[in-house]
């Protein structure tokens, strides 16, 4: 399983997340990334965790003030990105730019979606991995395995009809129970956020996570 | 074939675009559509043509004030809508969303793309056809069927990959001869603007167009 | 006092509408006109009630497929068109060529802001009139007036402070209480939508509405 | 003078054109900035040259997938952020939250635009200045101080008519004959990019510009 923290705009200290990913990864053998602010990821990066882009510009290098390039994204030391979070909606031509861009950086690259049939749309566009985490759930501590296993299942059957991506699952995970919910139904992985970085405990909260597959 | 007429924001008189669509489908019984500005819905419905939108909102009725809605679009005569245009690209997600508003309101969709990668990721999400247009050469008068005929191929296998959707062909389409290249590479319709709209004579440019496959 | 109906994406039928508009607005003087969806511009037009479009794009005639262009508005009827209201947010610099392109199709505007500062931004740009709207008041039935009186007459002084454009208030009016609360905040007009346009009885709203000034 | 060199998505090296930047403001006591990619924030405000964002968010700590956060961008180093730069634009209501963003992060601002009146509407949302930049002339290395200096000092006017807010000036600047026109023609600083982020010697380039202000 691999578990992709999402640090988003949080509060937290970066930081402390990444070192806690660092140690639970070592000591577990289980792949954690961390995915903090760009602002952030040379810092984040230094703690040794597999460092996470939240998202890359569609873009080449030329005159884009504002951009998150992504070959200045793997410089500051990130492997891979996020893309289409469903707090980041891009159009389909901007998704399929950012994932050349990221292929150009060599960066990993997972794109969200909603649904199976969005799902099969990310698939085509040859990412490395595709996540579903349907909007109604992100956030609410509801994981997607129990709200709707379905969505995941199908989800599944959606990618491995257009390619063999595999797919991560994302929305209201938190426990070690989730992840393993998801790992039945298919996934290969979870995306989470508030669940380890709004955690007391970050360390604790990502041991817990991944306690079932160590 | 399927021949549709995209009006654009053009200077045109729609009306006269859409008697001379209507005169030449029915001459020659190819099918051809025309799809005007949203404010001319009305008006173009009512001269008897196959009448399209350009686009049509991801929404619901609701508090949406600006949208196009889908079944204000069809109670304005229209059977059918574009999607996605390189000239309105849309989020992966509202594509998916604009599609299902399409089917709530039973107009038939399009969902235009610039490439076989694309094709696919848009065939995925359901609609009745897709149209590849690769951006580059839209409005050059130079047809994409004879610039780049491999992306036309490609496109079709695209879209056979991941469902039965039919491809249409867009881009610098103007001439009988263009219509008959795309035919050639699979396309069971073509896309086109300025070379009907933008016509001294639109009647005469469309009994050109179409004379091939009569 | 003006009294602009937004119709939204409303299931309302906006004919019934319109009428009721126009014959209240006969009847009693006020100045009432209906925005309806660009679809059903047309449509409106015909009842002889005074017509707004939602939204117009900032375009002129040319490649602009899925846009609203101001002209296409105008010719199926609409005297005045909403730009940037809270469900329809546009660029700094689309709210500026939007307004040029209102100016060219000779249609009245009037930008919507969310407070005194974006009041005064938006009176910079030359609009006709500005309307404020909180937009955590659209659609509670809480009428700005009442909520938040300072908004209003800031947003009065805002606007006078660039220029002398009119206020209208938005969100939450529904009675001839919120209209004449306005009215006495210095409001030049309202902007209302659920209140009408959800109505049982669309004439009695509009009656019982424009009451305190008639 | 204050000098803004703007880094974009280039293909040169932040460190370099932030040393050379660092150097020449000391030596010469004029006031220049760097602002580079945010994945560089840290490094490039590392070499003790002033650091400032290309962009800020319109979002407070939260569930913000892909955002630059305010807050992470002064955490890396940054004193001061762009917004709305042409290549970056954004919805009226956004520059004024990015601008509410920024002021919390304690980073100074300033506000791109198009022409005198967007100027004096940027200048009414309270930035710390402004910076009129007409899209035509931005990369063409034709000034716009010698292209259209009425823009420059109608936007000086437009700014003075609002409040006393700077008003930089971009497009085109690569020469201390242009930063000496601009100065000539009211503006307090210049916004440029390739003229020095291109510059075979970025110190050389540099030296130059603000030569005739030394």
């Amino acid at each position: 399983m691999f578990v992709l923290v999402n640090l988003k705009a949080y509060p937290c200290d970066p930081i402390e997340v990444a070192e806690a990913a660092a140690e639970v990864a070592d000591d577990t053998g289980v792949r954690i990334a961390v995915a903090p602010q760009a602002a952030h990821l040379d810092r984040v990066a230094e703690t040794g965790v597999e460092t996470w882009a939240q998202h890359v510009s569609p873009v080449e290098y030329g005159s884009h003030t504002g951009s998150t390039l992504a070959e200045a994204a793997a410089d500051a030391g990130a492997v891979g990105t996020l893309l289409n979070h469903s707090e980041n909606r891009l159009k389909l031509a901007d998704i399929d730019a950012s994932l050349r861009a990221a292929e150009r950086a060599d960066l990993e690259t997972v794109v969200c979606a909603n649904n199976p049939r969005q799902i099969a749309a990310a698939a085509a566009l040859d990412p490395d991995a595709v996540a579903v985490e349907p909007p109604e759930l992100i956030g609410t501590g509801t994981p997607v395995s129990k709200a709707d296993p379905d969505i995941v299942t199908d989800s599944v059957d959606a990618a491995a009809s257009v390619s063999d991506v595999p797919v991560l699952c994302g929305a209201g995970i938190s426990t070690g129970e989730d992840l393993d919910a998801a790992a039945g139904l298919g996934a290969e992985g979870v995306l989470l956020a508030s669940g380890v970085a709004k955690a007391d405990d970050p360390k604790a909260a990502l041991e817990a996570l991944v306690d079932p597959v160590v």
